[in-house]
């Protein structure tokens, strides 16, 4: 196991990786930017080094700032959370390269698996079902318009390089593909300096369910269940879930292969998610694989008892997985709501500042992951989630009035969160009966007064 | 199931009560004293009613006032919490009489167990094994003397109405015995109004194990595995563990057996305590029955999954327990540390006041049950202990790890605590490898330097 490692990341992932060391006997060292002096990564680890000002392009994306952060603080390893460098095939290779270990999969396998178009046609090859579309990027929309009438419409066009509803665009007949296929590319140019778009079949009623799996550098590969991250706002999820309430035990059984194979095609290590899309007849469809941790992996923990993060500690310093699949179960239920300092009824505008009160909701049955403290003032910069609200129970219904009194408890004041919003959620019917879809949260929107999921707490 | 329900309590305890209401959907009434206004408990119930100044003796102990409340508010129910009146027989009968369920047995219940000496012989004709001694009270120091040469020195001389260490004297000898039977009489007299007193073998290398049951007006009694409680400070638990480190299948089956039939022998019906001594021969005797949910219920709950005051709800409406003996699971292992308001250097002097800083810890495998906050005063009448961090993990070393985690972040600032004392207890050797009696914590004051478990955070 390693004896010291450094966390290029920031916020409450940071803390959660801080946590898997403290209990492992790790050293850590903490990176921040000018503006999360104060931020309780830094104040948790056993050293910490400032590498640049606020803006992440300045600090927590710059590569060789971390690199040599870590070179200073002589650590065996490097662990990049989620988001900024976590799927950097770049900053990888340079880890791989100054022999500091990166506490993921290797760099290949990021490039490969990064790469949407070349993801899809790798776990394809595998004999993974992947969403009816273009082989890889169309280049001109006249070929586009030959590949959706094809697959019939809708049809919705991707970019390649995306990611977060960018540069994705549905078409809904020939008369409005042009139209669309340009106004994505010219968008993801804009976004990514990439203006690659490929084509995919829409998909009816879909719930995006994803599989979590870990596997070793010896060829082990196991999944430990799904999620059902269905509940997005414009492409963000709000809400996750571990067993997903559409699941049956056959579906379960089909997707974690499927899963497996994903992972196998590229000979992948480190912990992954396999991410589908489900449509209402329970067909299940590829869409992409993160190759790094995500910000829902708590409800597997919860549901599995297995602690991630040391799992990918455990496997980047090449030991074999302790499990076989057959010995990994799922009990219980777990819901995560991710708590953000913005503003519903502003159209969710992002609410920093100063946080004047905070009581964390506890008890039995109920995990925060959370960086903030009373008197922490919420930077500008980054990301506007503040904290994960986990709970968990013998099934659904506790799971959910956990979560409800939970949220209930949860007192933050000085900025506005979207704690009422995600109430309002917990409590709807549709949601309560398991009833939902990726459109769930833009139907709920137009069917409910603002006033409902406004933030009870003003600053 | 209970449409409203009163809390005669305070502090983590009745915030506990008000979260398993919510859950339920239960409404909440607080009753809280002039120096309680700002405690969460009042905060987050659905109504609260002052029932009068700071002194327990003048508002959490006044029964008439607390009945008075619950008719005001006309409530179902009243949940008693620990201490204060949980196991005042005179209370419950009140209750009764007003047509409140007592949530708890019925007074008959806890007249009879309430008194050790007639809890003893109970538990005896109902063929559970008790520490060798008098049959019920010795009221002369002769008769006393007698049956100490019968059972072998060393014998404890104990108050029938004792507890928390009072009224409590050991005798070596014949030479001693008349004086601490006399010292342990008059210090009982005074303490309880009630001088007297019991003769019971001394056991060697003691461990305080006790067994938690739940039983249903039905008749139906199981058990839910047992608590290792030995790690007291003059006779208050310190760290409470579940499993115990020195349990074994056969031994669990025998304890378990055992409490059931205490639980039997008088007809209880609630969640239960039975509490055991255990000798280093692994012989067990029944010491004492509380008839009330006990501090350390969260160790159960986190190894069996089963919400105790949920289950103490559904078995005050009458209904039957849900699970047979043979659906209770214990999985993995949890511990738990009482954090109080107090100076380990200054011989643990009561530390209350503002806290100026706070920060709970949180994340995989941590549960904090706790009515404080940032700018919470905590007053000076009541007992110490503010919060309780209890750990989960799939075995003892890996809870410990993360208690040992969870302590090193927990925040408090602006008094002393015993957060210090805790975490060097954890750490201790032979602690470590479970190797401890009731006598661990004034051996280890022994042999430990002050310094290390002082406070590390000063006001």
């Amino acid at each position: 196991m390693f004896k010291k490692i450094l966390i290029a990341n920031r916020g409450e992932i940071a803390l959660r990786i801080i946590r898997a060391c403290k209990e492992l006997g790790v050293e850590t060292v903490a990176v921040y930017s000018e503006a999360d002096e104060q931020s309780l990564h830094v104040q948790l680890a056993d050293g910490a080094i400032c590498i640049g000002p606020a803006a992440g392009s300045d600090s927590y994306l710059r590569a060789e700032r971390i690199i040599a952060a870590a070179e200073i603080t002589d650590v065996d390893a490097i662990h990049p959370g989620y988001g900024f460098l976590s799927e950097d095939p770049d900053f990888a290779e340079q880890c791989e390269e100054c022999k500091i270990k990166f506490i993921g999969p290797n760099s290949e396998h990021i490039r490969q698996m990064g790469d949407k178009a070349t993801a899809r046609a790798t776990v394809a090859a595998a004999g993974v079902p992947t969403v009816p579309g273009s082989e890889g990027v169309v280049k001109h929309p006249e070929d586009g318009l030959k590949i959706a009438e094809k697959i019939g419409y809708p049809v919705i066009i991707k970019a390649v390089a995306g990611g977060g509803g960018r540069g994705m665009r549905l078409a809904h007949n020939s008369i409005s593909f042009q139209k669309e296929f340009t106004a994505a590319s010219s968008e993801a140019e804009k976004a990514f300096g990439n203006g690659a778009v490929y084509i995919e079949k829409f998909i009816e009623e879909p719930r995006h369910i994803e599989f979590q799996i870990l596997a070793d550098e010896h060829g082990n590969v196991i999944h430990l269940g799904e999620r059902d991250c269905s509940i997005q706002r414009r492409h963000q999820k709000v809400i996750e879930e571990s067993p997903s309430p559409f699941m049956t035990p056959e579906l379960r059984e089909k997707m974690g292969d499927a899963a497996i194979k994903a992972a196998k095609a590229c000979n992948y290590w480190n912990a992954g998610t396999i991410e589908f899309l489900v449509d209402k007849h329970r067909n299940f469809y590829f869409i992409e694989m993160n190759t790094r941790i995500q910000v829902e992996h708590p409800v597997t923990e919860e549901v599995t008892g297995i602690d991630l993060i040391k799992e990918q500690f455990r496997i980047a310093s090449g030991e074999k997985l302790l499990l076989e699949q057959k010995d990994v179960q799922m009990k219980g239920h777990a819901i995560e709501c991710r708590i953000c300092a913005e503003n519903p009824s502003m159209n969710f505008a992002p609410s920093p500042g100063e946080i004047s009160l905070y009581y964390p909701p506890g008890g039995h049955g109920v995990r925060v992951d959370s960086h903030i403290y009373g008197g922490y003032t919420i930077p500008k910069y980054y990301d506007s989630m503040i904290a994960k609200v986990i709970t968990v129970g013998r099934n659904r219904e506790l799971a959910l009035s956990r979560m409800n009194r939970a949220l209930n408890e949860y007192l933050i004041r000085g900025i506005f969160t979207n704690i009422s919003f995600a109430q309002s959620i917990i409590n709807d019917p549709d949601f309560v009966r398991g009833n939902y879809t990726t459109r769930f949260i833009e139907e709920f929107m137009q069917r409910t007064p603002k006033t409902l999921f406004e933030s009870k707490h003003r600053p």
